[in-house]
């Protein structure tokens, strides 16, 4: 049996191409079953139940475990002993990580704005029919993911993928299934400051120095306006519990295009050197940006490595 | 403009599918050029003068380059000052190596025996036509990577490849051809000890140690084995030279299936690790071992491991 997995707090497309791509195989022979490394987010919840598709089971150790990697590349993001696990695929939209193999396996990023659009990929190349759930779940995940083709990962390939999985789930109305899914992440009134920043939150090894970052995307900004200082205060709190060097929050606002970064770090020059704006005091605006893979790690990436 | 490069120490594969990739680029509107590490051996000589193709230009230096990487995902195998590329590909056929990137990017690996084989599965994705001239040099790669379909690393996507790509070259014996390419690089009687050793040679770094695997393919041991104890004497010489813990040399013998694996090693028990036999004075023999990659690195990185 192959375990079909994609990263840790996991989010729609991570959950949704993992169950896409384990049908995949299914469907070309074998087994495969998708799993999880966390609790699904509201967003997902919502798509699934939406489709009436199955929550996959969790796996969090890879011990002993024949895997396939979703939607990451880097150990920090994938299964615990990861090198005990035997990794026979990786599927991936990120840059390329720090996971090697001891043997030659089958090794597909691509750089778009989604995994399920490289799972669609495959799935047209190996011409195997695409179910109309998980036509529903994989066009779930791309608008997620690119939010709703805002995002600056989106490209054509996306689009193109997007409008067909609607013409198979018989969705009419791609962007108002947009709007549906990603506002179901902006209700956060029910949740802690930790929960806030941990809903989609990834660890980075940037030049010796680790480094935690959020992303919580938002049909307006003004929702969250009274909580920022709380948020604060418990990045500072998971900064010393974690041994981060910084720990960024990306308040990503998709109606007007732009994030607001809250930070706390050892060096707030490293922000400045980032992105050439100086912080006010735990917090920059930066117009445009709202995707964290294409426009807040590379320059951070850049500015550690300094 | 991207440079299109395969490994150090180039063999057949990595500088006729940098070519062949480099075509697939230029049809589909990207100015790319093939490029090559270093120079050709005899085998790749014959091969682009047999289907009347140009050697690509010399690149060893990746500072300020764009870069497409054929046929490794290894530092140590790439370019000089990688750290100063930009990578915008990696289209390779072996294990997943240490390169990483600061942004996404196209990385195809896929598990068959040749990246040749990679890039004629690109063609037909992106439906172009492969030149005839293209179609002979990508043959020869595969028959050069898999000894004529013998290696351990060979799939029935390499034959089936092969086979279309013999249409197109007009190829009508594709054994002859095979045995044509192979018989070049057997004649070591004009070639010096370091020759031999550093014909096809790569280094790896195992669990901390610097491990180099040298590998000549012959069509009959006999026709090495007067120069065995001078070929000893200067893998002992190499291994001083550059502080490794271990030097291997592959002589595989295409006919009989097999290899003689000569050692110098400062851990002679790391032999017997990994292949389970004791070393024979500096040599042991492994029946059916034909390929580097899947039959003699893993083993060796798993008894290093302990």
């Amino acid at each position: 049996m192959i375990y079909v997995v994609g990263h840790k707090n996991p989010d729609t497309d991570s959950i949704c191409s993992a169950i896409a791509y384990a049908e995949l195989k299914k469907k070309l022979g074998i087994e495969a079953k998708p799993a999880r490394q966390g609790d699904p987010n509201p967003e997902t919840k919502f798509v699934l139940e939406k489709f009436n598709v199955e929550l996959p089971e969790i796996l969090t150790d890879g011990s002993n475990k024949k895997v396939i990697l979703i939607d990451h590349s880097d150990v920090a993001q994938s299964l615990d002993n990861l090198d005990k696990a035997e990794i026979v695929e990786i599927i991936d939209h990120h840059k390329i990580g720090d996971i090697t193999t001891p043997n030659p396996i089958f090794f597909l990023a691509m750089p778009v704005g989604c995994t399920a659009t490289v799972v669609k990929t495959l799935y047209d190349y190996f011409e195997v029919e695409i179910d109309k759930k998980i036509a529903g779940i994989l066009l779930s995940a791309i608008l997620s993911d690119t939010v709703i083709f805002k995002s600056a990962t989106t490209t054509e390939k996306d689009v193109k993928a997007a409008e067909e999985l609607a013409e198979i789930a018989e969705v009419e109305d791609i962007r108002s299934l947009g709007i549906e899914i990603k506002s179901k992440l902006s209700a956060i009134d029910k949740l802690t400051a930790r929960e806030i920043i941990k809903r989609d939150f990834k660890d980075f090894d940037m030049s010796g120095n680790r480094v935690g970052i959020g992303q919580i995307e938002l049909v307006d900004l003004n929702i969250i306006k009274d909580r920022k200082e709380e948020i604060i205060r418990d990045m500072e709190k998971l900064k010393r519990e974690g041994g981060y060097h910084s720990v960024f929050l990306m308040l990503t606002d998709i109606i007007n295009e732009g994030t607001e970064l809250l930070v706390v770090t050892d060096d707030p020059a490293i922000v400045k050197k980032a992105f050439g704006k100086n912080l006010d005091g735990n917090s920059i605006w930066l117009k445009k940006v709202m995707s964290r893979k294409k426009q807040v790690v590379p320059p951070l990436e850049k500015a550690f490595s300094y």
